[in-house]
């Protein structure tokens, strides 16, 4: 894969860089102006409100250094699209700062621009303005702005005892493709077809955020988060925000065929269920509403499967009920930053 | 100076880094909902309209790796808040993504909080939202958000031939500030007093953006643009951006005591021409409005200085003339992350 600083061709002026790679990526965005100048226009429609969302991903801690540069940029992208679609958000636009060994490869720029050119297309969303510079490590910081009907911003917070949680899609598959990307020694050993294990890493290094779900969640959640960090740590997050508890059924959590093929090793199903990466949405749905959400995520096209239910504060924030109803021991539950 | 990584205390969660040092710097903006979920809102006031800019900071690249805490913080925002006012926009609200070799340590993580405290109060500014994690090197970016009337943003591109050019404060301190914080050679001959060497070298390690001048600017400009990689460079990237060239008389280019000291040496007067840090606005003004530029200036606070004339395309971009009015020579005049 190249790497940012391999080219050995006169490097291109910043401006040069940013006319070539990046205003093409502008160019669906009036507010933009062409990345001309240091700043964008950002109007949002009447009645609107701008949801905001800022994450950064490093060389080495987010991804690996030699990921395809496409891969990398969809994910920066994705990962921020995500935090949109949990609260409720439509995609608008992005600002970039992307901070690169110096100077840039085309290889590295071309494949760059053009991973973050799919994901645009994919989530419907343009680039609105940004930063490059040198760096000695690759770095990509993006906030992103998405729109909701004024004053309607959907909050972890809100999550009553009795509503019922749901996740999307399938958990797991990321964190168990980190393993297989990074080469684990106990990974090798996994029963997993080529297909299986291909698909796998490229559920961790292409995240599908769930922005079709946005309306459904509008319509009907009380509260929801995008599950980024595990689901374990992202569920207590959602009840300790909203001052209850919750209790999830394992046997509940949808899975893929793959991950459903591992579930039965107990590492492989504590790293399913506290394991990062995933890029789905838990939600808490009133009981009321449950059937209406399900049907409206049907016709999004995005799976949500019940797992489990909030319960007032008061016991353990989470409890996770393995087979026969024993809770799990889920130890850390999940990746934090600076004390995982 | 602290370093991120030097604390050998328990390290804080993500969540409680937040909650201790950062929260309290969104206390003031209620859209940021506490720093307690993955996204803010941000509504600008109805007729407004968001400008929106991204500047990146780099251990290393921006600043030195043992400035201050407070310092680095404080430039991070500085120079954002300084591209807003140069489209003259007011100050609203900011996105920090925030990377750390880890875990920080309280003195880091103190006094980073306290300069960004202090340039929030300064700049009227609140912090909205944003992102922490880990780095092998210290990483700022900022995405910050001001209003504007709308459809009233301030571009580059606006300067006609006949207007006259302004530059507020003083060019060339932060250059001269930089070769005296970093130690350079030929810096140590320079015939200044203790005084004025700490004097250049705050200029260089805290900006001061312009930010009272956007009405004056948004009343009278016809494009402006922050000197932040030097004069001649940000001048030519206006004049490019208008379909323009201009002429600038050294001898009118505003300097402080300290730097007017150093400006028979050309080697100086060249870094004070062409060196970058100076987070000063230019502006082309048509010869109608400068009067009324003026008052307005003196009564906003901000001394701003005619320096020169924009001229119809045809010739170089930019002339920069001398005493006796020859053209001086200045190299290849700005700062460029990837070819400079």
């Amino acid at each position: 894969m190249a790497d940012p600083g391999e080219d050995g061709g006169k490097p291109l002026s910043e401006h040069d860089l940013i006319a070539r790679y990046f205003a093409p990526l502008a160019a669906g965005f009036p507010g933009a102006a062409g990345l001309k100048d240091d700043a964008a226009v950002i109007a949002p429609p009447p009645g609107a409100d701008l949801v905001v969302t800022t994450d950064a991903l490093i060389a080495g801690v987010h991804f690996f250094p030699d990921d395809a540069p496409a891969d990398i940029a969809w994910k920066a992208l994705a990962v921020n699209v995500s935090d949109l679609a949990a609260k409720g958000a439509t995609p608008l636009a992005y600002s970039l700062a992307l901070a690169m060994p110096g100077p840039p490869s085309p290889a590295f720029l071309g494949g760059f621009a053009a991973g973050l050119g799919a994901a645009q297309q994919r989530f419907a969303i343009a680039l609105s303005g940004g930063d490059t510079c040198a760096s000695p490590v690759l770095m990509i910081a993006i906030t992103a702005f998405g729109i909701v009907p004024q004053g309607r911003i959907l909050r972890r917070g809100g999550a009553q005892p009795g509503d019922l949680l749901y996740v999307t899609g399938a958990i797991g598959d990321a964190a168990l493709g980190l393993k297989l990307r990074r080469g684990d020694a106990d990974a090798a050993g996994w029963p997993l077809s080529a297909a299986e294990r291909d698909a796998l890493i490229a559920r961790y290094l292409r995240p599908e955020p769930r922005t079709s779900l946005a309306p459904a969640l509008l319509a009907h959640a009380s509260a929801a988060i995008d599950v980024s960090d595990g689901l374990a740590i992202d569920c207590r997050r959602l009840c300790a925000a909203s001052g209850v508890a919750a209790c999830i059924e394992a046997g509940a959590v949808p899975l893929s065929a793959a991950a459903a093929s591992l579930a039965a090793l107990p590492e492989a199903l504590r790293l399913i269920l506290t394991g990062g990466d995933d890029y789905e949405i838990l939600a808490a749905i009133p009981p009321g509403r449950a059937a209406a959400f399900e049907a409206d995520s049907r016709a999004a096209g995005v799976a949500a499967s019940r797992i489990g239910r909030v319960a007032a504060a008061g016991g353990p924030r989470l409890t996770i009920l393995g087979e026969g109803g024993t809770p799990l021991d889920m130890g850390s539950q999940g990746f934090d930053h600076f004390s995982g």
